[in-house]
């Protein structure tokens, strides 16, 4: 019996990879899109790929009243925009929230979802993490479990594809200023911060976390990398034994011996983690790798409904990655 | 039950798009794999996001003698490098040749699998068309099986993503020396130039083709245009209807009204074709847009193997392309 | 003596690359900049490596009525723009329009260059030829003059770098939308058809043009190829010795026996033609390659400045291309 | 008069740059060039783009006994070719050494110029900073001199683009394997540290230097950043104004306020350094951006070449950034 799914925010990127999950997954039935620039369009005028099935499904200006009776909502807003309307979701149908206006907000799990499985399946409201925060937490998390590093002395480099800067018409995201170019920015204030420290902090055990983070746009489309500069004791090995342990029945994390690359993800749900030691000097690199849009936004989307909905983790996202 | 395959030239792009799309297969085994530079290795060491379950197969150096009871042999070699070896390959297993040895020859049906699926179904040989191929005879069979134009006066003016030149090592398909190049090459000399004539004098009954083609590597990884300027008195849209009726009932064929982008195939199987006519000027401009390494390689492979085996064509290809 | 100029349209990419060219030259002080959405900006804000005598340069809104006194005013203004505005500038200012409006228009000299020097000294109004005019009318011009093709039958498959569409903020010219993305557009009816035509009559002597020109969007950012397809009985040889004999002569035009590439001219002025005949098929393959912020606008522009100007036609634009 | 200057490596990218810069230069006159897998073409046949008058310069099998004579010479070799060919290299002739053995090696100056200028004057054996220390020390080279850091505890997340990897036919720097893909490297292990250290050993007045350094491959051909974590208590302010006073008459270092881009100094010799500090968490961000090939390799070298032969420093560099 198929699960009938809406998305909203269909017109930004997250909500068109939301799309082609959707539109690949054994038990889920897209029924209903909506989104605010591509409204009145069918979903063929705006993906001309999309499955022939979907092809005359018309997208439609987002109102909660009105929506046909879905069991999964997948929200891909921009941050501030979705609470207030969400609130008029009713109880009864689920939603994985992918924008930022729920994480550790009362009444949802956070949806970390290769970390914390079980304390998502149940729920009826999941707030997706960022996609700093899921290649960053996925590579931090067996470190932090075991005590392994510090929590309250984290550097975090982070370098993410253009996508990640949404889909908005800003030249300085257009092809010819972004090409050739590698940009640092929100130096000491970006938004992420606040749901990595929280995460820190429940990982450890309640130790206060201290967190800097620099994120940096990369001149490629898709693909997250989050090197992450930590004090401990520990070596290579043990940090390589830590994440086999902590993920040995997960099916998305892949820990490698050798540093992880952004393509090794492409197109997929998969993170990787890496790391490399001296215990001598005190330092630890913790090296996470995803698809801003995969692991990063609409593949743990559709991992967390999974959860949500009692199917197999897995179905829908087995896909390998695309390479080259 | 599963139907056992194995892939040779595993190192390569072409071998490599195979392995993802066989690995997604509800009915392919993988159960071999060879390749020249990667002899030794496990797939996961070259493919890092390769299924768990296929992992730890090791990639073998290819001898037709020592292979393990196969029905199905994907071949992707470089030209000139497969016709010797394939000879030995014992008669009992389907071989799909996506190189360029067996293009018309003796015994080996053409696996233009859009165009000609009952030529292709119940062959135990089938070569693969070359990438350029693929996407130009798409976008020309409907207009040279109604007489729409002249196949003596054709104008392939073909643009590829550099993962066509194969993955050797020269610095010239390097990141830095391709990166805001765009470079033609081959002119009046290709070698995709005879299987395209020859295709063309079939689909259009016997008349001589007279093909200009001049290939251009642009700086992409994956996708391929031709632009294709020919000689004929129809209008767009009569150019269009005859591609809605030719394609009517085939899966992996979209006919658009507007130009199709590289990108609306990317990762897939599909073919986009579109067509602009001036009858005033007895001008007919054909689009056909093709993944280079999906249709035009592996995707094409996957669905001729689909045919040979008596397998729904769609099996394993039904992936949206990725976006963006 | 430094001659005094003024660019306007410094917010756009033709503009940006003026200021470049404008900054390195020997002869030239720029004394006035304006521009819409830069306006009131300072030099150094919108170009962080400006040279620093020109840094605290505020950017002005543009008013023909309150510029300084200047000897050559540059525009580099969206098509449609400029006409009524540079209408109001003072008759001693000598004009470069970049932009579309004056091509052809009465009054204005057509400014293509390398081809009709001797029509632009001594005049104070110049309209720069369009960027897939300048690759186009440079690779075809040896062969009008020599009556080598039919100027009747001109087939132009012209691709462009994306900073070709200017520097607006539609999404589907963003990075994420663009990169490896091939677009055709504009099938049939591109603005630069009408003075590519006017042109090549003029070149043939007063042959009617018939011309197909498709444009295509290539993901880099500079540089621009046009592929010819023309109908001729020439050799290879006598199209090159054509060539080779018309900019005998010449600083800025390259003959090259093989295809060209667009990275060859990147960050200069420098114009390729190459060409590939087969008599036997009545066809002669051109080959035109530019930069298309260099030759195809500021390059050349600076180039029809120097010539009105009196100056050494090199002047400032000496500078080799950028390799890799 | 003219200063005659030869290049050995130009086969290379940072053999390629220094050609480049060579050719614009005002005094210095291109003699001899060498290099291992070009001997026996002309310039042209490599550069299409080079000046008409070195087009038919010959490049020669390197052999210091064969040379002409010349006043400077660069050598662009990998590491480890160049010390022993250049010890037979007469004494009369000025070498500055592009490569990586001469780095601190006894009787060759360390060309740091923007930071030791007075150092380099005079010299005749120049060795040329690596592109990672050249980013990295303009960076810190004002807060060491200040004391606002810490020597001790310095972490250097660097990003380089794909022509710093080198010219050679690896397929893992092949297009279609590095375009949408980040790669981190040489962790804990990269050449480039003991340079570093040693000069920050030195510019910190012997203190012990404690570095972390991890490099990335970036999907583009130029630039660098690196983006450097620091201990220490000084604010954003006071950093900047460190960064100033130490600049105030240097040339090519640019101290901004925004975090800087690597686009802004593509194809110069300029240097950009920035900084984010919170005193409160002992929190020092430094920021520097080069060209690689510029003031990472061929523009710092036509620097220290312009110092040795008491030149104005600024003699042949004076070109803006190539934007977009």
């Amino acid at each position: 019996m198929s699960i009938r799914v809406g998305i909203v925010g269909i017109s930004g990127f997250g909500g068109g990879e939301a799309l082609r999950l959707i539109a690949n997954h054994p038990s889920f039935e897209l029924v209903y899109a909506a989104g605010e620039s591509s409204a009145g369009s069918r979903l063929v005028d705006r993906f001309p790929g999309v499955p022939a099935r979907l092809a005359g499904l018309v997208i439609e200006k987002w109102d909660p009243a009105a929506m046909p009776a879905l069991d999964v909502l997948f929200a891909s807003l921009p941050t501030g925009a979705s609470a207030a309307a969400l609130a008029r979701v009713p109880e009864g149908v689920k939603i994985v929230d992918i924008g930022g206006d729920h994480r550790y907000a009362e009444g949802w799990a956070y949806g970390l979802a290769d970390v914390w499985p079980d304390r998502i399946k149940g729920q009826t409201r999941v707030a997706n993490p960022g996609c700093f925060p899921a290649a960053t937490l996925n590579a931090l998390a067996p470190l932090l479990a075991d005590r392994l590093i510090e929590p309250g002395h984290i550097v975090i480099d982070a370098k993410t594809g253009i996508s990640g800067a949404g889909r908005g018409g800003d030249s300085k995201f257009g092809y010819a200023e972004s090409n050739e170019n590698l940009q640092p920015y929100g130096l000491l204030e970006h938004v992420h911060m606040p749901e990595m420290a929280t995460t820190i902090e429940r990982l450890s055990g309640g130790s206060a976390a201290g967190l800097v983070f620099t994120p940096h746009l990369v001149p490629m489309t898709r693909g997250l990398l989050a090197t992450i500069y930590c004090r401990g004791r520990a070596t290579t090995g043990q940090c390589l034994d830590a994440a086999r342990r902590f993920y040995a029945d997960r099916a998305f994390v892949r820990v490698t011996d050798t540093p992880p690359q952004t393509k090794w993800a492409s197109g997929s749900n998969l993170s990787f983690v890496s790391y490399a030691a001296d215990p001598e000097r005190n330092l630890v690199i913790a090296m996470g790798v995803v698809d801003n849009l995969g692991k990063g936004a609409a593949g743990q989307a559709v991992q967390n409904a999974n959860l949500i909905c009692g199917l197999p983790e897995t179905a829908g996202l087995e896909g390998a990655p695309v390479w080259p």
